[in-house]
């Protein structure tokens, strides 16, 4: 168990180098996470611990220098046409947060069958029910939020929560009608907008949500942990009541959340953030164009069509074909597009695989959809 | 409200600085969370959000690439002679977690008064009652561990903490007699070891406490958020019961808990941290000799005597009569400090000051005491 020397653990653990880090990535978890240059300068000048709080007058998110308060009181809000904004370590953190502050052990919440499974964990950690709103099966395996009513009816759950889009199929179900339909109901509403927030516009007050989450290390050129939670006023005194002995500390935060440099990185990188979701119709056009391409070869993509999100699912059941018969196996597909410098598929063979082609060029692109052709074209009479 | 143009943010967010980068920090917030040189380079490796997931295969702390199953299940649990070991965002989500999952609503805990403000928030966000055992007031506040013993037997606490050294005072209370105590009446027992842990050495089973909280960003050398919870074998399976429908995700840690690049600093100054612990005596004997250097000059340390621990408080009645004369006012300390590149105490005037030696060279500390002495030595005659 235990170490021999300081010299083994400088060998394990000081020269931890990131293979991937010049590699063409599909890693659905990692495209939108990439840092800015401006991300990567913060990252240097506030890497020590707690230098975000040079200036600290008692709480994070009313640091003046570096501009924290303006980020959280002013543009944030503004970016996400919400009233409030808060900090949190991530989009879990702030789904957890919303059910703890909104419920009560032994209540029910309704959620979408595409969920991320840390609203299943949030809601356990909470001592919630939970209550599935399913999607529709088959390929395209999509939400519909009308499918909200009877359950809502049925369970008057404390809370509904819908995943836009959800991380498996890059489907995006009408948010704002369930909007309309929480509000009809009223029941508060919370949007997990994890794959949204930073790459696609988003109005809170548009959807007609009550909460949304984001993830900063997911979708906002952040270094993680780091996530968002936007909301409307009428829930701040709710979620954000402060310690009866300490009148600036929220209990729900308890005080103050990310106390450190994914912070400043999140910050540094918000100018090109509100910019790149203006150019959503193209990042939605390339990867509807890498569909067709990866279609073409005889991989069918599942989720929504036309598809209108840079995460897509792949069936991968020519993949499978191929490796009953290639000489490397199972590995064939994981090192073929290691070969050609391509990362971000899990190693060995899925069902399935999970793709995204957010922020990479098309001329990246392109070398991804080669290493793809070499390696289906010569086995392309096993398409079924 | 809004922000009129990306310019604008450009200007707002992207060149982040740091002013106090270069300075001699006395700030006891941030001695002990300065980065190593390997934590530098870790940073800037696995800078990009989720780049410390490029192998996952479920969960953050069974990743083998970069080694962090045996950063945490072998070498910190090694380090502070634990069973077992979880990555938490910081120590106040650690003291939650384990309040969150020892207690119910309505319980009541034990903590010392000397708590930091953040024990209160994890408690009330866990629904708890607060006792505090008070300390000895005067100047020393010490805490003496046997007065837990009538509060247990009157209140029977579900848990009772104990802050070691608190963030005041710095003072050192008798951890291990209280692992007796606990053991004796059979209650569980937290140590907030922030201040501790990264700095001197610790180990939980001599001290005989169940579960252990450190701070990365505080005293770890490492960048924030980031946080260490350590505890015995028998706590496991209640704090970290895994969802029923995800077997890999622990419910208290959400699944995941620090999913970046805080965690790669960690473990890069890891080697160094095990290191520096070992030459604690001689950051004691450093933090003695300063204090004996700053009463000489007529501010009185507060706190216990000798003290054994680099954060310190001084009483600074002498700065507020200095005040009441200078030409600067109150802001002469700030300033004064800040000319000699010496940052880390609040901005104006305060009844007292905190200040940590920790890992700071003394011939650094020996320019700190030249600043103090050409403000004070004009104004000698104001000694009371």
């Amino acid at each position: 168990m235990a170490y021999s020397s300081i010299e083994e653990l400088k060998l394990r653990y000081e020269g931890l180098r990131r293979p991937f880090r010049e590699s063409i990535i599909l890693n659905p978890l990692q495209t939108g996470g990439r840092l800015t240059e401006a991300a990567k300068s913060a990252l240097m000048e506030f890497g020590d611990g707690y230098s975000v709080c040079d200036h600290c007058k008692g709480r994070l998110d009313t640091i003046v220098s570096p501009p924290v308060a303006d980020f959280v009181y002013q543009d944030l809000p503004t970016f996400l046409d919400a009233d409030t904004v808060r900090i949190m370590h991530g989009a879990r953190e702030g789904k957890f947060l919303v059910m703890h502050a909104m419920t009560s052990p032994g209540d029910t919440i309704l959620v979408d069958r595409n969920r991320h499974y840390s609203t299943d964990v949030a809601a356990e950690r909470s001592g919630l029910k939970i209550v599935k709103v399913d999607n529709s099966g088959g390929i395209e395996r999509r939400i519909n939020v009308e499918d909200y009513i009877p359950l809502i009816k049925e369970h008057k759950p404390k809370l509904i929560l819908l995943t836009y889009p959800d991380g498996n199929y890059g489907n995006l179900p009408d948010a704002k009608r369930l909007g309309e339909i929480a509000q009809e109901f009223e029941v508060p509403y919370l949007l997990n907008a994890a794959y949204a927030m930073g790459r696609m516009p988003l109005s809170l007050k548009e959807i007609g949500a009550d909460f949304m989450v984001g993830s900063g290390h997911k979708s906002m050129a952040s270094a993680g942990p780091i996530g968002v939670l936007a909301l409307r006023k009428k829930w701040e005194e709710q979620l954000f009541a402060v310690s009866p002995n300490y009148k600036t500390k929220e209990v729900e935060c308890l005080g103050c959340t990310v106390r450190g440099v994914p912070l400043m990185t999140l910050m540094a990188s918000f100018p090109s953030i509100v910019e790149r979701v203006k150019h959503w119709p193209e990042e939605v056009e390339k990867a509807q164009w890498f569909s067709k391409q990866l279609e073409d070869l005889g991989l069918q993509q599942l989720g929504e069509k036309p598809h209108l999100h840079d995460l897509m699912m792949f069936d991968t059941d020519l993949f499978y074909q191929i490796s009953l018969v290639h000489p490397k196996k199972r590995a064939f597909l994981y090192d073929g597009l290691k070969a050609k410098g391509v990362s971000g598929l899990k190693h060995g063979l899925t069902q399935s695989m999970k793709i995204s082609t957010y922020g990479t060029p098309k001329v990246d692109l392109e070398k991804v959809l080669d290493a793809f052709k070499e390696m289906i074209v010569p086995y392309a009479h096993l398409r079924k």
